[in-house]
């Protein structure tokens, strides 16, 4: 059941007077359920409470973070129809999403739980002393990683689950060892307070410190301002606009101590085509990519929202088949209808810049909220002049640019800022042969893609979901996969401590056995 | 021989009309070289240059960057006396000290080339493709760490060889694959040239990209800001004060793409005495502790400015152990008039503090620039009430708090600012008896240091010289051991890509057989 409170640690709170409710976007009619925005002391005191938290959940050992963040994924599951029809009625996404997203959140715990078990992420290293080497002794030093401290997770619009109030940030922060209080996000907040219920659940189950998890409701800027510039608050994470995730990065260095803010925000994720793809198949690849652009309304900030095309042949049939796919498509539903009108302002505003032409626009007459999709095409040294059309349209939309030549494409993706990904479609002979345009892209994304789009997501090791400003605020990370943990936690060094008094980690007897480094070799050996 | 001029990428250049020279400290005269600070057109040639070299660069193998980096110690090595002559008369310390930084910076030097040739450090990860998985596939993904772009890196003044022209953030980022600018330090200006000239001959015998490495001669402070500024710049590296670090990581914040600056900068390396080291052995503990605080005249980072005793039986003799031994100390020469100016600034500044008390100032007439060591003591409640006391005097000083209890011990460390280092003196049961004291103190320190002193920083994997701010602008690097190259590289990732394209540290036959986790595993197995 939903009660519109706020979690205060453990405890259901509801001290301010500002409330406010969340919408149905399908039914196109507000929620029944009236959300209390935290007031200041109610922050406080979350705040307070994982700082104290934070002293016992730092030393809690790997294995019992593991049972905590498996249990809130069993407690989200527990949540079962309720919170599928919540997220649903909170977001106009239809079950499958819901679903699977779900299975996305619950996934990631359960990883960040595997990492924890293993144990080896920590990584522990030894440097044994050499008490008579000369001019002076080697001291014994054991370094390894140790958590930040409280971190503040801003839930996303457009994950309600998976990077939202559970989500990749909470589920690595909290793996790390770092206490983490929920900025809820005001669209989904009944969802958000589902999963919070969960997590509390399970914090009590398993015995963890009150204050280890809190969630704030807030359908304004002032608390997730305060929370940034919290003295307690060691660390924050980000999921949203280039303006929200710039407006709290400089919030944060602008604090008496700075403090790391990861914020993953915008990307328009360039797709370069190179000849032979437009010469083979255009079709396939307009069909390919109308569905992409679509996919999930175009609400994933994988959304490819610029396709580079040198004028060769194929280009008309793939222009005329990509608009084609997209008259096809349904018109999507989208979130919130705050963003379906900055989607409708977007592309207008895209439309209007000078040189730009229409390739397709979703014609029939559409219900509330929903996005009609919409392809744009500019000529490559129009778009090197205009900076305009380097922004993102968050939706269904992409602008096609049509390079004279690959010189030309080369020195457009020089000017582009930092994305989450670049994806190249061609053939090997082409890569080899275009390495410089190549390298240049490398420079600009985190994620480089052949022959594929870049939606779709893929939580593992290899992933990287990060990428050079302004797709992230730090480019040396990464939001999605096991290494989102190294955001939340930073090196201690251990000189001639007694042994018996180290973390299990870096004990002699490596009671943990687990893989660490010892004089400069990996080994499970003890010492 | 010392021409003055400024290195831009391999030519010599001095176009600038401001000059400036350095001092020779123990004579106590300005030395002979006439240094001409960059001008804005070097700058901007410099960075320029960077930025070209960098797309060759960051695709030189690891073997290749090796040989460079031990060409470069070859070359630094092969300076002999001159280079030695040039560090005493620019510095003032003694020719031990500096025949010792010269063998530590060559040693650095050698560790990112082993690191390079070993190649596991690139952190390669590889997640094959499951074609068949439902509901969607999964692709082929790979991640390797990647250089980020330019370097700009601030010579220190109390290190002009191992944390200068090519001291650890130079190497680093070398070894990275970034291309480097320093700025040199005004103070010595001529080893700094001289150490360039190795990192030119051997960038030009290795054949490496002219631009690889510029050296700007810079007295003032706009060169550094204007580098910070720049935008092909896309990292900073720094050791100094506080306000010069905070000034430019402030600086790099406002830029339209901001980057990552890791400054080192201020640390007062807390040292906890617990009851029984006083009781036990005061005098020896005091004469420990008398050469720690007046090694190298108190100017290492790492320098025991505060130590913290309580009211038990020992510290009356320790204290005026301490008082004795620092009296019979000799005064110590400092690196610039400049910096024994702030050091008799600061110390006085201490001196005039409410409640605190002279144990012990060195009283003999001395040369000029030459530091008297004092020790000062306070009651631990007068420190917890001005927070001027928290104050790093950069020289052979320390401040003993006389603490009513541990209690109070403790609170005092909760009111610390972030530390290089925290140590504690003690024995094993303390340690147990006191774990929340030491928990505290640990959140504030990079490294933890059990009956010895914080100054000596061993370069080795498990060494941590980093911790929260104001120690440095960023908790989670090391500026000290292999790990410091983290700071400059970013993760990128691979989807589907063409296995002949890849970068060999990717390629399914391991050609360069390093370490590498493949689905998860460790291995250095081909796929």
């Amino acid at each position: 059941m939903i009660s519109g409170k706020n979690y205060i640690g453990n405890t259901l709170s509801a001290k301010g007077k500002v409330t406010y409710t969340t919408f149905n976007p399908k039914l196109n009619i507000k929620n029944p359920w009236t959300f209390y925005e935290a007031s200041e002391e109610e922050l406080e005191e979350a705040v307070q409470m994982a700082a104290e938290a934070f002293e016992l959940y730092s030393m809690v050992p790997g294995k019992q973070k593991a049972q905590f963040l498996r249990t809130i994924a069993d407690k989200i599951e527990s949540l079962g129809n309720e919170l599928i029809d919540t997220y649903m009625k909170e977001s106009g996404l239809p079950e499958g999403r819901a679903i699977g997203e779900r299975g996305r959140t619950l996934g990631q715990l359960r990883m960040f739980a595997n990492l924890l078990e293993e144990g080896d992420w920590v990584e522990a290293s030894i440097d044994t002393a050499i008490p008579d080497r000369k001019p002076v002794p080697k001291p014994d030093l054991r370094k390894i990683l140790t958590p930040i401290g409280p971190v503040v997770v801003f839930g996303s619009s457009n994950f309600p689950l998976a990077y939202s109030t559970a989500g990749g940030d909470t589920a690595s922060a909290l793996a790390a060892g770092c206490p983490v209080i929920v900025k809820s996000h005001p669209m989904h907040a009944g969802t958000g307070e589902l999963v919070a219920s969960a997590i509390v659940t399970a914090a009590k189950i398993c015995g963890m410190p009150d204050g280890v998890f809190s969630n704030l409701n807030s359908s304004d800027i002032q608390v997730g301002q305060q929370l940034v510039k919290h003295p307690f608050v060691k660390a924050v994470g980000f999921t949203g606009s280039i303006a929200g995730g710039t407006a709290l990065h400089k919030l944060s260095n602008e604090r008496k101590e700075p403090i790391p803010v990861f914020a993953e925000m915008g990307s328009i994720n360039p797709v370069v085509i190179l000849p032979s793809a437009l010469r083979e198949n255009p079709q396939h690849l307009a069909s390919t990519y109308a569905d992409s652009i679509t996919l999930g309304t175009g609400q994933f900030c994988t959304n490819p929202g610029l396709i580079l095309t040198s004028e060769t042949d194929g280009l008309d049939i793939f222009l005329e088949s990509l608009g084609q796919e997209i008259l096809n498509k349904e018109a999507g539903l989208m979130l919130h209808p705050d963003i379906h009108r900055k989607y409708e302002e977007g592309q207008k505003e895209m439309s209007v810049q000078e040189g730009t032409s229409v390739v397709a626009e979703y014609q029939k007459k559409t219900a509330p909220n929903y996005a009609k999709p919409k392809i744009l095409t500019v000529a490559g040294r129009t778009f090197l002049t205009n900076t305009n059309l380097h922004n993102e349209v968050f939706g269904p939309f992409s602008l096609v640019v049509k390079c004279s030549d690959l010189e030309e494409m080369k020195n457009i993706i020089a000017e582009l800022e930092g994305q989450l990904t670049g994806t190249i479609i061609g053939n090997e002979e082409e890569l080899k042969v275009n390495a410089p345009l190549i390298a240049q892209l490398k420079e600009r994304v985190g994620r480089l893609i052949f022959n594929g789009v870049p939606t779709g997501v893929e939580v593992c090791p290899s992933m990287v979901h990060g990428g050079p400003f302004p797709a992230t605020t730090d480019s040396r990370f990464t939001a999605v996969g096991p290494d989102a943990i190294r955001r939340w936690v930073r090196p201690v060094s251990y000189q001639d401590w007694p042994d018996a008094l180290l973390p299990d980690s870096l004990k002699n007897s490596n009671p943990l056995k687990i893989l660490r480094r010892v004089n400069g070799k990996l080994t499970i050996e003890s010492i």
